[in-house]
């Protein structure tokens, strides 16, 4: 049992997807209707966690083809065989959304965002988008600042009930603030990780048990050419 | 009577002001309740009614000081004399936030966004600062470009029920939308006309009476230069 899948994105890409097309391929036998749940459920777990600049697709795309080739028994409903299919299923998604997000407009780094600690789903995501579409966290990315303060400022604004002194955030695997306060860290050390092409915030709300991860880009010089030269 | 009033900005202004100073002075007599609605009502129209690139402030203040030296009547409730205070102060207001817009980190043009034809000042309010804090909205104005599909787009997504046929929108005073589908219009003419420091940005709605206009810049490579680089 196999599952691929391609996706092309990636401008407007803010949640509920891209201007994007996708196309997941399994030769499992899957029951159409479960199938549709499926799916529903990866991608709310992948494609739309993504974002680029906030900037919502008019149009996008997913489909998913079964045509249970690989003889395997049909999948209609819960079960081991559908968990199995299920996880294979949200990381195919998964990784053609995290691409997608590595090829936004101008990006020279992919930004992925975890928020935990939340009481619920829905409160997670609003934190991560919230962060993820901030320009001031995402120039910040691109010019390798290790700036706390532009982070902490986008879970305050996002319109979700927190308190800053139960907040954690790390950068690059690095604590950076915590305990209501930013935390001493080595700045030069934390610049020379910010080169990477793999930019990781943790931001933990300690306040349940929920947890979402959002992926975005950088900021850069690019995305201003791009966006200011293209015309329609 | 006079009002004056100055104020500093620029970098984390939307709505909820900025981080942004600003005081203004009146030498007329006004009591201090009385005063204090009088100035959320004008802030209300102006100072929460810009935005630079979404990045909501963590502090901002805006203070009102009368200290009665015109020997004009006190003003205690509303009337005339309240009437003729409120414009001036509204005026001020707006004048100091569409300074503060202009001045946005990297702008080279002021853009005033005129949403018109709303059920209510919400709406429209919430159509005006999603084309307002729109990066593709925004860098097409720093690249000259009559882009109707990035406007609409954005207004789409506001989150207000609309009817995009009943919508109507201009740039620079040429109408570039109407009836749900682009107009014709003369695309050299309109692009010499984006040459210039302010641009005006005209949607109507279509269905009520109510009004608001939102300031904001247009988003440049330095915006990025100066946010990339700048490090607390």
């Amino acid at each position: 049992m196999r599952v691929g899948g391609m996706a092309k994105g990636s401008g407007m890409i803010a949640p509920d997807m891209a201007t994007m097309l996708s196309v997941i391929t399994t030769d499992a036998a899957v029951a159409p209707e479960f199938l549709r749940q499926l799916l529903g459920a990866a991608v709310r777990r992948s494609f739309n966690c993504i974002t680029v600049d906030g900037d919502m697709s008019t149009n996008d795309t997913v489909i998913v083809l079964a045509n249970g080739a690989s003889g395997a028994p049909l999948i209609e409903g819960g079960g081991e065989g559908a968990d199995v299919f299920y996880a294979a299923l949200e990381m195919v998604c998964r990784e053609l959304a995290r691409q997608i997000a590595r090829d936004g407009e101008g990006a020279t780094k992919l930004v992925s965002i975890r928020v935990g600690g939340a009481r619920d789903e829905a409160e997670a995501r609003q934190v991560g988008l919230s962060v993820a579409n901030s320009n001031l966290v995402k120039t910040a990315v691109f010019g390798r600042d290790p700036n706390w303060g532009r982070i902490l400022c986008a879970v305050g604004y996002a319109g979700v009930d927190i308190d800053p002194e139960q907040v954690a955030v790390s950068l690059c695997g690095t604590p950076i603030y915590g305990g209501g306060a930013g935390l001493g860290f080595d700045q030069d050390a934390l610049i020379e990780a910010m080169g990477a092409e793999d930019i990781p915030i943790e931001i933990d709300l300690g306040q349940g048990p929920e947890q979402v991860e959002i992926f975005t880009c950088d900021f850069s010089y690019d995305y201003v050419r791009i966006n200011a030269e293209y015309t329609t």
